[in-house]
């Protein structure tokens, strides 16, 4: 290539300031608070809306994935639309209802061609307030779930995953990453409507809707269609999970005939709300985030241990993570797991370089664009 | 919930035009052809630079495999950087560069932030034109791919798929889905490039780039960093598949200790450019594409026979294939299959309803806004 000289580095060019919309906040005449964001380029509406006390944490400890199915089957029947009825009208607004639970909320996700956003508000509003959970479907949800959790339990990545939360969480609800199959096993249509009676409440719930609506039309139809939807989640708040790590050592989850390990190394952490939370996430990108993260450059690239590698953060509300994690051929499994300490140990020891944090930095404003 | 008539069906709401933008078409001194789609919102610039004949089905015979190696490796080192210096810099621009191979073409894929458009074109450049192939990488990645085809050998889905394109294309290179591991323990750097000297061709490429640029600044930017970039891939086009099947029946890969059955059926059909292939997108989505549809409908929904099931089409350059797929507990297979069976039967000898037509299309548009 001519005309380019490859002795000078590559220029520093200053971060333009970017335009990003930002959505605009308000509140619902029933408490839930409204996040738009028009954006005209398509003739679609995407609507998010977030439950913040029904997930996973939030289930009594004899009924741990009760909010799993009351998730997965909100959509499984109202008074007035079948299980088939709710599906066929959202394909045939040129969209989707969708709603799940993950460790601590549920979300809903719906989107639909724009000029059908009336009916699929109405259709997102009698799944909200008037789920019947039938006993039919409960039975199909029972039987789909339960083959989902062998399937699971086939999986390297969930093993580790299952056995990483215990160490990390002990006893905290945060611990449980999939239903408890004798809890499974039992639950009913009433169970469920119990759970969504107390769980999917209007106060606290934040709603984010995107794409081509007017703003004043779509406020006006949210406090028409979900007006009847009132209440409060009546409870105490989860506890913060202690910072004291349950165990500390080599955990093994033994996999015969196995052609790999997978491995979690990891700590907690504070949560994304603490003051030097953007610093430690900028020091977990340089130790595992990307192609020219240490971990990538050394452990994957040097040595050939790993076929993956990297590190990151897990947030929870209420406290975060650190995760360090590798798939290796089985006979590597040990020389990755000292080199993966070396680098975190070296990551403490000595201060980044001036340059490898402006790249870093670089890099993850060039991710969330 | 009051005001809402249920005895009416929902609204047909007329399609308001979209304002979808489209590229614009110009062609590079190179014979590049260039689309570019100015967009302003973030301060990043995308780059899609496709190679239509260096997949794996131009791979000569006994070397099936070389073109995802040259594909990888092309970002392994050029004689002013090395790999590490290559993805370091493309993380230092906030972005990335990868490359791979699939069964026809090749693609790279780069992003960056905008300010830094025209180092990463140069980057881009380089390791276009001056890949060096280096023989310690072509060993890492050698341990690599050997790894990933042994995960890949334990996997349902990638056994079923590699036999199912021994059944539907026979001998013609559209078969070939991994490389072969006695041509992958074979290649060197000089085999490598005379691939990408042959293969790695500007001429009939095609490159779009999206986001926050001038036109008239990129356009003249290309022309310098990839003029050097020039020449022809000589070739004889390659044949279509002839569209009688090879193999019928019950086709069956064995797999101790599985938990369950993964099915493929199918069969050649049109390509993409033949004039009925929208009519059959339709009808293949009426079948199997979304969650009311008739195979989710009745071999899920209606009888549980499987955890997910659905039909589409899968599109070559010349010719396409219809598959239906599902993943069913290892005792549901044969109901599972014989209820597929009647449902593409149902499709074939009645006419589907207007509402169905109505309803599908309106999830098609939906699904690509």
């Amino acid at each position: 290539m001519a005309g380019l000289n490859r002795a000078t580095p590559p220029p520093d060019a200053p971060m333009r300031p970017s335009e990003l919309p930002l959505p605009d906040a308000t509140t619902l005449s029933n408490g839930v608070r409204l996040m738009t964001l028009p954006d005209r380029r398509a003739p679609v509406v995407e609507f998010r809306l977030i439950l913040p006390c029904a997930g996973r944490a939030y289930d009594a400890p004899d009924w741990v994935g009760l909010s799993g199915a009351a998730a997965r089957l909100l959509i499984a029947g109202t008074p007035t639309r079948t299980s088939f009825e709710i599906a066929d009208e959202a394909d045939r607004y040129g969209g989707y209802i969708s709603v799940s639970a993950n460790t601590e909320t549920a979300i809903l996700s719906a989107r639909c061609l724009a000029s059908y956003t009336e009916p699929m508000t109405r259709l997102i509003a009698d799944v909200l307030l008037n789920p019947t959970f039938p006993a039919d479907e409960v039975e199909i949800d029972r039987a789909n779930t339960l083959q989902r959790l062998r399937l699971q339990r086939s999986q390297p990545a969930f093993l580790a995953e299952e056995r990483f939360r215990t160490a990390l969480f002990g006893e905290h609800p945060y611990r449980r990453l999939a239903p408890d199959e004798n809890a499974l096993q039992r639950w009913q249509t009433e169970h469920l409507q119990t759970f969504h009676a107390t769980r999917y409440r209007p106060q606290g719930a934040t709603l984010l809707i995107v794409g081509d609506f007017e703003p004043e039309a779509i406020l006006k139809l949210l406090n028409d269609a979900l007006g009847a939807w009132q209440g409060t989640v009546a409870q105490d708040p989860l506890p913060a999970p202690s910072m004291q790590n349950a165990e500390v050592g080599w955990l093994l989850v033994e996999r015969p005939n196995s052609v790999q390990s997978h491995l979690m190394l990891g700590a907690l952490c504070p949560p994304r709300t603490a003051p030097d939370s953007l610093a430690l996430q900028l020091a977990v990108s340089i130790l595992g985030a990307g192609a020219s993260s240490r971990l990538f450059l050394t452990v994957r690239e040097q040595y050939g241990y790993a076929y993956s590698v990297g590190a990151h953060l897990d947030y929870y509300l209420r406290i975060g993570a650190f995760v360090a994690e590798a798939q290796t051929a089985t006979e590597n499994t040990h020389d990755a797991v000292r080199q993966i300490r070396a680098e975190i140990e070296r990551l403490i020891q000595e201060p980044a370089s001036q340059e490898e944090l402006d790249a870093t930095r670089n890099y993850l404003i060039g991710r969330h664009m």
